[in-house]
């Protein structure tokens, strides 16, 4: 999104990637034309990297999730889920930085607090569920492997307290349970949807959703992303048909 | 569909299938609660095959494609077009037993004879086309090897009068171009469309299309099923990312 905005607007972006991005998204990121600099897949790497591209160029910073206009923008989100269905009683959002959720939950719950905000993270992953039991900003120690490769990053400073007052609860979910819903969202809506939107859709079909109130009938689950390389679908040929 | 239907009358249903089908279809015909009636892949066995279960079970037997029911219900798919896309000039669709472009080409050229309506065709089946160049019906000799497994089958008595006259061209594609089509629609489109969709979406990338008259600016391309098998897309990992 940055790359294409920066397109329209002639402005020169550099973006830093971590190296085991999808191809598919690196390639779609030149394609818009902007600069790729790849870095290692951790939050650390990637923080010196743009660090030092910003040094280089001259660059503004804008970070994909603490940055507050991007968190402000992903509110919009909320904003059409809203209008386009008004009897929504609980919206459900994977968490990798936060940024979404956390722009969600803002408009989510200035404009209909009755609405329940639920982040969904993969187990491999869990760095806001651990933060929210605990009561403060916990980042995964370590990189996370997990399938959802666009929610391994952890929450930050500016979408933590956000989270932490505006966020009903979050779900945690397996790499086997990830898989089986990405799969069935395929087959049965024929949406390629990659696995991170997989998470939420997962959370929602898991035992512990089974907990939430009944009255939550009718339940948004936000499918943020549909990058998913095709060469690399070794996991679904493991599986029966 | 018709197992859906079936199910939703409280009548008995028994499909005809080629064992070749795809599971995942095999598998939703079941779900819908019809028994399962397997044949050979060609024309023979499944004619053959639906005899005897007509037969067997005293029930009536209902075409895929040549049922005249059934072919007017295709061309609804028609009206929803005009519906919601008035400004068309064309509309693309993939033909196997062509009960589908049939019902769409009546409605189409009723309606709006300005409406252009263009056969889509595996290089590999190309029935329809060889019966529109030969000016009689003339089916595939052999069962057909192509991806786009749901125009294996011919058109056949009721379908072809109604190609002859109201579809104005039929185009044909080689198998690398479906296989390209529908990677395209995946990856860019985010729909899981099943090959013989691709068929379609080919076609109007083809160089043949190029011939099209420059005021065809509109182009409609039915995206006629999803049907994907996910665990044998061997094909696609072949591909470089």
């Amino acid at each position: 999104a940055l790359a294409w905005a920066a397109r329209a607007e002639g402005i020169p972006a550099y973006i830093v990637v971590p190296r085991t991005a999808p191809h598919c998204k690196q390639a779609a990121i030149r394609t818009y034309g902007a600069t790729l600099v790849p870095c290692e897949p951790s939050d650390k790497s990637r923080a010196e990297t743009a660090a030092r591209v910003v040094q280089e160029t001259g660059g503004v910073m804008v970070h994909p999730n603490q940055e507050l206009a991007v968190i402000a923008g992903q509110g919009t989100i909320a904003l059409e889920v809203l209008e386009e269905a008004p009897k929504v009683n609980a919206v459900v959002v994977p968490v990798g930085g936060g940024g979404m959720i956390a722009g969600i939950a803002v408009a989510i719950k200035a404009l209909r607090p009755d609405v329940k905000v639920f982040g969904a993270e993969p187990c491999n992953a869990d760095d806001c569920y651990q933060s929210k039991v605990r009561g403060e900003l916990t980042p995964n120690l370590h990189p996370p492997d997990t399938i959802a490769d666009a929610v391994k990053t952890s929450i930050g400073p500016n979408t933590w307290p956000i989270i932490r007052d505006w966020v009903d609860d979050v779900l945690t979910v397996s790499e086997e349970e990830i898989k089986q819903a990405t799969r069935l969202v395929w087959e049965r809506m024929k949406l390629l949807i990659e696995p991170t939107a997989g998470v939420g859709v997962a959370a929602v079909l898991s035992e512990q959703f089974q907990a939430v109130p009944r009255d939550v009938e009718n339940v948004c689950i936000v499918l943020c992303g549909g990058n998913v390389d095709l060469s690399s679908l070794t996991w679904l040929t493991d599986r029966p048909g």
